[in-house]
């Protein structure tokens, strides 16, 4: 599960696992919002692309896990005596929309999409491993390892249905493009521990 | 379970379920589509009142529930070989909008939108008993018995979270005027048997 296994082509700053797990109710809140934020991105998908069936399948899963995973954050939040609060600004993920094309076919609007979920879910896996392997509170250690093991699947889930709707050459072109890019904005973007990216 | 318990003022049309259970096809797709959009604006109501911790909690499971109703009529649909197809015009919904207050404290813009919330599932639950008690398909009708069950349970939760942000009179009197109003809405509305509203 380390950067290689995920395609990611930076890892994580150090300094970041450090940080956060000085932050808990920052990372547990800025975290609650990346699982939401994850089943509305799924939705979307489904209501925006509702004759694809292998996507509606695929994803209507997603979306429940994705939502039991807020569920369980709500409630290590309530154990810890923290509540939800605004949405924190996203940076991570504003920059990475300013790469994302818009335009093309209703496919490559599609593929664009997921891939961009893929990405988010990769990247969301190597924190939760840095987490996981660093953080001081063995509740959620074991948290974290089960999301790590979560979201890598759902990294594979989409780019494998990136996969059915164009050629997998061009997928995997546009996908290392990708990669590039968003190792761009890791290296440039502040390392911040009260957020999960 | 009648439209008294459910404080409906207007029963549905008896044509609506004649013609409805002609139109299964159409009725699951709308149908998948309204649990979407209740799991989408819970989801909302907790991004917009985060602050709430009783909303964030009750609300959290309640997101769980409708979409795993999304997941049974997927199934459902499946099953009699159905795909979920573009999202169909929601007249009712459209039109309750128009009714729906806009602007005033925080509070009573959060509880309007939850008086709206418990209506719709109100009315849901009054045409889950039509499906069932009317519908010529076991299966169906077993599962939109448990759906009846559960919407109404959602709406006395919608009620109730109302109550703890503004006084019971003032928002027993507001509910009074919604449940008139989409009376109105209800009567001049087509019977159509191929939506659920």
């Amino acid at each position: 599960m380390d950067k290689h296994v995920l395609g990611l082509e930076l890892p994580t700053d150090p300094r970041w696992v450090n940080i956060a797990e000085k932050n808990i109710e920052e990372i547990l809140i800025d975290h609650a919002y990346c699982e939401q934020k994850a089943a509305s991105s799924c939705i979307s998908l489904i209501v925006k692309f509702p004759e694809k069936q292998e996507l509606v399948e695929m994803l209507t899963p997603v979306v429940a896990e994705e939502w039991s995973h807020f569920e369980r954050v709500i409630e290590e939040m309530k154990k810890r005596g923290y509540s939800l609060g605004p949405m924190r600004k996203d940076e991570y993920v504003a920059k990475l929309s300013k790469i994302e094309k818009k335009g093309g076919s209703r496919e490559e609007q599609l593929v664009e999409k997921l891939l961009f979920n893929a990405l988010i879910e990769a990247r969301s896996c190597e924190r939760f491993r840095l987490l996981w392997k660093n953080i001081n509170d063995e509740e959620l250690q074991k948290f974290y390892y089960e999301l790590m093991v979560s979201e890598a699947g759902h990294y594979k889930n989409f780019l494998k249905l990136a996969k059915t709707y164009l050629p997998e050459k061009r997928v995997m072109e546009r996908w290392r493009e990708i990669l590039a890019a968003e190792a761009e904005i890791i290296e440039t973007l502040e390392v911040r521990g009260d957020r999960m990216h």
